[in-house]
């Protein structure tokens, strides 16, 4: 048997024009157009890239990009004093401060600042927080991702066996949240797991975001599950290149999954056409309409 | 086998202690009572005999008790009124608003005006959101209950298999939280998964939580497990009274559990205590001192 394999890259192009005819009727309609704010600090390459792209796609998508770039020395007080601006801009409708911040800046202290109803990160307590007790939040981009990956297999999850492997707060944690609200039972597993093969080889939905290259080996996959594979590794090939592998050894995994994400071209792509979608979501929510 | 008997009576007994030599030594090494003020709206039976014993042990822990009872027809303005002149108040540490609120006050406005920093009941979202993303938090009262109940037997919960049956906001989801920060694989199961005895029987920590009289059977619990019974549930019996029975069925279960918490006197004495020892964690952080 062979997988099928969940393309990441069509999906989040279609989600991509969701959000596009969403921001046009919120134009048509009210007159609004969202406006996205990502700040960057200092100079990490991968940062750049990624702040780039998330620019591209806003204006793609018809929405204002607004880019910050600040110096790698600047301090956190002008940092705070950024965000509260932004806070207080009408035509700023999310905020987004690029992680990882430089280390002499307190990143939970900054993520405290920003306005909870703009935080399209979903990382400010107030949306852990309606998140973890049911309430409409700003969600994480990656968790909503894989789920939005889960549903192009299961077109309901109600009642599945979930395994969810990591239990980070930016991933881990908030996609157990989501599985819960999808009706899933869900497990969460971790590094103190005592048979984690095992553990795995229950679900019919398996979220591996752990961050280490190949862990979750094809014979911990129980036959026909679904595999949703978080993690974005970079290792070093025999020809002294690198490349990206995922959490899950996918060349075992696509033996005996029922469907898979590759990576890269499974869950990456989704964070940003997610972080689009939360975008509007908060503009809507900030002028009273109903979520689309 | 007979398993045994979790005394919960006693842990809180033992806790109170606790608490009490935490209030004295808050008094004599920096001159600080701590008070707790409990809010009643209404003449619901069962509420006014829990909220006297919450103001009688408060008393009896050292602390200062201010019980505000109004009447059933109080508007929710004026109940908001209060708790912002509590949230004012320096000699209140700890808010607690009585539920269930009679039907034309929305609990959740009630709720989200408790400063966070006195939300005893840890229901406040920016208390949720803590406890979900692993920050210091006031936790709601039944979790920590139960967690304390089962390092009874375990002194150490790390790699154990734990099934949370039920996913409430008050019970359910915080005390799953509670068990992954205690390094448990936990598993959320409730109303929606397929194969619930299946799923009980992987528990080596077993947590009841859904509301339904002697709904977990014996023959659902791995032999030598332990099992925390969260349901306090009355039920008639053939004699035309009633009696209080848990959501597992005691009498099957203590032939194979390890160990078992009993109904009553298992969980619903720790509740009480454990919602003193937060008034005494609030109050030490409010003064900035370090958690007892």
């Amino acid at each position: 048997m062979t997988a099928r394999i969940i393309d990441g890259k069509a999906t989040a192009a279609s989600l991509r024009e969701d959000v596009a005819a969403a921001v046009a009727r919120l134009k048509s309609e009210h007159g609004i157009t969202p406006g996205l704010a990502v700040v960057l600090v200092g100079e990490d390459p991968a940062s750049a890239v990624y702040v780039r792209n998330k620019g591209r796609q806003t204006v793609e998508a018809g929405m204002n990009s607004y880019e910050h770039k600040l110096d790698a020395g600047t301090s956190q007080d002008e940092l705070l004093d950024l965000v509260a601006k932004l806070n207080a801009d009408p035509a700023v409708n999310g905020i987004l401060v690029q992680l990882p911040l430089p280390g002499h800046i307190d990143t939970s202290a900054v993520i405290a600042t920003i306005d909870p109803a703009k935080d399209v990160d979903g990382f400010h307590v107030v949306n852990a927080g309606r998140l973890a007790t049911g309430l409409p939040a700003l969600v994480p981009c990656t968790p909503v991702g894989c789920v939005i990956l889960a549903r192009q297999v299961h077109s309901d999850l109600s009642g599945m066996e979930a395994v969810v492997v990591g239990r980070s707060n930016i991933v881990g944690k908030p996609v157990a949240q989501l599985l819960l609200n999808e009706n899933c039972t869900v497990t969460i597993a971790h590094s103190r797991t005592r048979d984690l093969p095992e553990v795995c080889r229950r679900a019919d939905l398996l979220i591996a975001a752990v961050g280490r290259p190949e862990m979750i080996r094809g014979d911990w996959i129980r036959p026909g599950a679904t595999v949703i594979d978080v993690g974005i590794n970079r290792i070093p090939t025999d020809e002294g290149k690198t490349r990206l592998v995922g959490d899950v050894a996918f060349d075992e995994a696509v033996e005996v999954a029922g469907a898979i994400t590759p990576v890269p071209g499974g869950v990456g792509p989704m964070t940003i056409a997610c972080l689009l979608r939360s975008t509007v979501e908060a503009t809507r929510r900030q002028n009273g309409l109903e979520p689309v």
